[in-house]
């Protein structure tokens, strides 16, 4: 039998495939041609039918890359700014000012490449961004190699080098238009929340969003103050809210949902809204815990965000698994609740869904993207190992992940990313250092 | 002026040093001489007056090791093995059958191995441990060369290779005897719970320690479920029926404490007696939330634990950091609980006290022991920092710790561990999977 020629075969994985079946291949091949996975399958059979290069994945886990489904990539040059304080003195004494005065094109750069580091070695391989200058972000990821959707955040009293929200919508056009065609950036259009967003201008975004068949993005019903506000204004719920504005559909992306009644959980299940969970953000600016287990029971769409690095503080899908886990068998006071298998389903699968990318990743399986990761289970705490899924979720640190595919092409192998010079990346956001410094002016940073 | 000759000297450390003072010195400098730190300071100060071995540690973090004070070292055979399930579940269907047929002094070897790497990879210098056999366990940390405290398990139903409860108190003396004099090791006596042990066996268990001036540990208030039984059985609550038992003074360490009543908090408190807080523990068997921020208003001591790695399922102590100071903002609605310092000091300092040794450890102070080590922050997530504690509680992943000096002793430098062959102990327990999967006879692992 003639073989065909494909061009990459990464042979000796433990293969979790993560498709409707769960199928795992204890010694299974991935086949790839140009950026699509062609075959994926118990490495005898694949070796009959297939040639190409070979990539030895040393029997590590190989599975879909993770989906972070909402974060502020540029935000990294805050990591850590501001800590142990509220929401509202977060965004009110250092987010805002500080985007006013320092967020520009040069340091949205710096903060996207970091974060591009941070996510590759995380093994997020697709993300979901709302920031601004986004031209930038979406030029970062295309340089590191990665997948994204992009929006520019609109926000009435935009913040982002004091421009107008009039320029931002011309902008979040602008981007709409640039990247019609592109491989690996989809654009979004994005309100930052119904608290900081006329109604107009939400409903504007999404008519934009619409125009373009694109995805809405926004914050929603993310804390107690929000409800209350919504509650105690208009008698109605953030989410119904935004409902009644026309806004929720199986194009919008809704980050947080912690504060839910039953009524706002049959809206966002019935309507196709995907759901964006941020566990360990909502849990340090003690938001509260969304709802999780009942819009997974009502099959809404869910999948995993890692927020910014100035809130979270770090974008680690593997933490964020663990931490979600954890939480709602907390929460619910019941340890069989979001067992491992589905933790990572969300992670994956579920971020795909929410994204509306699911026909193209989430899961190993011919036709989608190749967008792989493999991950190193020689770490002592990685040992032993009786069951992959319970490895990820309850025993690993996020440090793991050794090679990242996306879009057909290796962007780190053996830990080293092959994109872009991290070293310099880490250097400039060093040296931004003294910029924020010198804005906050020797006044203590928590 | 003459210089004072000494050991070790570290320079160009980021010296935080947990002391009642807080200090921080930039460039800083420790002095080791023997087994014990003979000054801290500025380094120039700090060259002026002494010289000896230099030791660069390269602009890290240097601080005091982690006191992980609640753990079960041997179980890391028993890593993943259930998950998903509830505690009874889990003590009844697997850890139980588990130990009564495969725990031995071969299993405990390769358990206690295994988790000595792990405990000096993330950081841990001391560690306060129950379980069996644990004279194997004492040898493994010296040959590990490792810091802890050892307890032989007594349970009533004593279940480690069916010896009895009888033998269980000979073992615990011997071990008192054994270890009276060395320089690592110090000997508790542990009751399993007061579920598990009979009221006699609880009394003689802390007569026993207080013959040897011992610590004595225990599991106290873990679960609703125990909390329940007691007050249905005693109309007591489990930590007011073990106090009427004479079993809480300083010298007892109480594990979980997740049950407590305002009356509990003050006993606990008035009695100074220890509480190790193991929160991803509480969370995966959804125990519940202990009440540590109202432990530390009424000036109790709290200190921090992993649990073992068959529950948890790793032994990270900046993972475990990450999780406790989360999930007291999220339990208490309040992002202002639990700062990123209190959660370091909780680990540091309030471990040292816990288990009754702060004079010795806990922080870098002249005349304490030299356990220390060194923490990389050129890590992509921990870029940039701008406070070191809240790099270390919401931004590390766990992985970053790379050099560690335990006693005065190198026991893990740039990554390396110099006292034991890791790989080895790796191998063992990759080995020792083939025994595990026969007892389970392909049963499926969950």
């Amino acid at each position: 039998m003639q073989k065909t020629k494909v061009d990459k075969i990464i042979i000796n994985g433990f293969v979790l495939t993560m498709n409707d079946n769960k199928d795992v291949f204890r010694t299974g091949a991935i086949v790839i041609q140009d950026n699509l996975i062609v075959a994926v399958g118990d490495q005898d059979k694949i070796l009959q039918e297939y040639i190409g290069d070979f990539f030895d994945a040393e029997q590590k886990i190989v599975m879909p890359g993770f989906v972070n489904t909402h974060t502020h990539l540029p935000m990294s040059i805050f990591r850590g700014i501001a800590n142990d304080i509220t929401l509202f003195e977060w965004l009110n004494d250092y987010i805002f000012p500080m985007e006013k005065n320092l967020v520009n094109k040069e340091s949205v750069k710096i903060g996207a490449m970091l974060s591009m580091a941070e996510l590759i070695r995380s093994g997020i391989t697709c993300f979901n961004d709302m920031y601004y200058f986004q031209d930038i972000t979406a030029q970062a990821a295309i340089e590191a190699g990665i997948r994204g959707i992009v929006a520019e955040g609109l926000i009435d009293d935009a913040v982002a080098n004091s421009s107008t929200v009039e320029q931002g919508f011309e902008y979040a056009e602008f981007l709409l238009n640039k990247y019609k065609n592109n491989d690996l950036i989809d654009v979004a259009v994005a309100s930052h929340a119904p608290y900081s967003c006329s109604d107009r201008n939400m409903q504007k975004a999404k008519q934009l969003a619409q125009k373009y068949n694109a995805n809405y993005h926004l914050h929603l019903s993310e804390t107690k103050w929000e409800f209350d506000k919504f509650m105690k204004e208009y008698k109605q719920t953030p989410v119904q809210y935004v409902d009644n504005l026309g806004l929720l559909d199986e194009k919008t992306i809704a980050a947080h949902c912690v504060w839910l009644t039953d009524k706002d959980i049959e809206i966002i299940a019935n309507k196709r809204v995907g759901v964006a969970h941020n566990p360990e953000c909502n849990m340090k600016i003690s938001s509260g815990v969304a709802p999780i287990p009942k819009l997974l029971q009502r099959n809404a769409k869910v999948g995993l965000g890692t927020d910014g690095a100035a809130s979270n503080n770090n974008q680690n899908m593997i933490q964020e698994l663990h931490t979600m886990a954890l939480l709602h068998k907390l929460d619910t006071m019941n340890p069989t609740v979001l067992d491992a298998y589905q933790a990572v389903n969300i992670a994956t699968n579920g971020g795909a869904k929410v994204l509306g990318l699911d026909r193209k990743i989430g899961s190993l399986e011919a036709g989608k993207f190749a967008d792989i990761i493999f991950i190193d289970f020689s770490f002592v705490n990685a040992l032993p190992s009786y069951n992959p899924y319970s490895t990820i979720v309850y025993a690993l640190l996020g440090n793991e992940v050794s090679d990242v595919i996306i879009n057909g092409k290796f962007v780190m192998k053996n830990n080293n990313i092959l994109t872009f010079d991290e070293q310099y990346a880490k250097q400039q956001v060093i040296d931004y250092q003294k910029v924020i410094r010198r804005y906050f002016n020797n006044k203590k940073i928590k």
